[in-house]
């Protein structure tokens, strides 16, 4: 184990999504990093910007034994964890009456279980360090009920509470836990699942968003740094809705 | 299957709590009562007070299987449900930190799962009926974070926000889902596992409640009158905490 000054940030997931632009914010604010799944090429591409970067593979599950490689992975090339993000989220639709205990085991798992993981491989080291900042990405859909992903929205406003609540555990060792939940987002996954690569489509899905566009991952990656940055760390226990006023 | 006039009610749990007094008043209005795991005397009282009612053995876990024995007895007994509530909870207490996963799918079962099979198994009904009220009893926990008992305080936010989301969705079926979650209630098990049976402990206790008191099961549940009795159906998705001011 070394010790070292530069800041150091663990990501999740750096396979899609938010994680490989919250990957370059944080590289170039000059933090080292260890990210689950890099996407090809990420690494190289953070090593240009003057970070170390090293990888997890086969994480992206966010089991216990996956969370803990991640902080193992810190720990023993870095020393320590500054900051920790993590994004996960299993996606099922339709009604609360026509759903199955099946359904709503899996959205637990995706929804609950992952991040809960995450702040159990996390939270020791930060509470050892007496310092750090854990930053939970779920949904918009915690913040309102969701007509077709009833219980969905149920289970993220759980994991949300669920950081609000280790915020409050942690707050007097000095660890900050925010979390932030995104809706209407610009990726191919969205995209694809809500069928907006349709122009006609994609101008329905927006009109459903007060703000009238859909949110790139690029902004939202610059909106997380405060939470993430160490520049701003008396913020604790909150959530943001980025939704474009959805929620 | 028979049809009546009088309005009928489904209370899954009355064995203690908020349960007999939920029936007393329900019976006190005209109701007739399907009542699980009913206290001793309970049954014979409500039909002294000029209602029918029934019990239903050994369904106090809410398993799929139980939640719909209680809807069975309903519909077999009375042709109709009108009116259901129910209150689950397995409280574990202790830092996020500090928990095993172990005791999150213990809260998962006792927090979430029970009023999902309570809501799966009343719901439909409702919507066949195009006329209905349940209400979900949860914890005052939801309402903010709790120190000492996060991962509780998570699952009871995540069951609250099913009710409003079921709400959402049965809106169209007039039919209204609403919760209402307590803490500090002056209950047999709420004093022996606070300790506020001994007069210096309850002193303190209570000076943790903006109000200065413990709150009574009568007064709770004559509170939960009009999210139940059929007179006040403009109201629904929605979360009161009964708890003397502290969420």
């Amino acid at each position: 184990m070394s010790t070292q000054s530069r800041p150091v940030a663990v990501i999740n997931d750096g396979s899609f999504y938010v994680g490989p632009p919250l990957a370059r914010h944080l590289a170039s604010r000059g933090f080292d990093l260890v990210i689950g799944d890099p996407a090809d090429g990420l690494l190289q591409e953070l090593q240009n910007l003057g970070a170390k970067a090293v990888g997890v593979q086969g994480v992206r599950n966010l089991t216990e034994e996956q969370a803990t490689q991640l902080s193992n992975s810190a720990m023993e090339n870095f020393g320590r964890i500054d900051s920790a993000v993590m994004f996960s989220g299993r996606v099922i639709t339709g009604s609360i009456v026509n759903s199955t205990r099946e359904d709503l085991d899996k959205l637990y798992l995706g929804c609950v279980v992952a991040p809960y993981n995450f702040l159990k491989a996390m939270l020791p080291i930060m509470t050892q360090q007496q310092s750090g900042q854990v930053l939970i990405i779920t949904s918009a859909t915690a913040a309102r009920p969701t007509p077709g992903a009833g219980l969905y929205s149920s289970m993220r406003a759980g994991a949300t509470m669920m950081a609000k609540n280790a915020a409050t555990e942690m707050s007097r060792h000095n660890v900050q836990v925010n979390s932030v939940g995104t809706n209407f987002m610009d990726f191919p996954e969205f995209l694809r699942a809500s069928g907006a690569n349709d122009p006609e489509r994609r101008k329905h899905i927006e009109s459903q968003v007060p703000l009238g566009r859909l949110g790139t991952v690029d902004e939202f990656a610059s909106f997380c740094m405060p939470f993430l940055d160490g520049t701003s760390t008396f913020v604790t226990g909150q959530f943001v809705s980025f939704s474009g006023g959805w929620s």
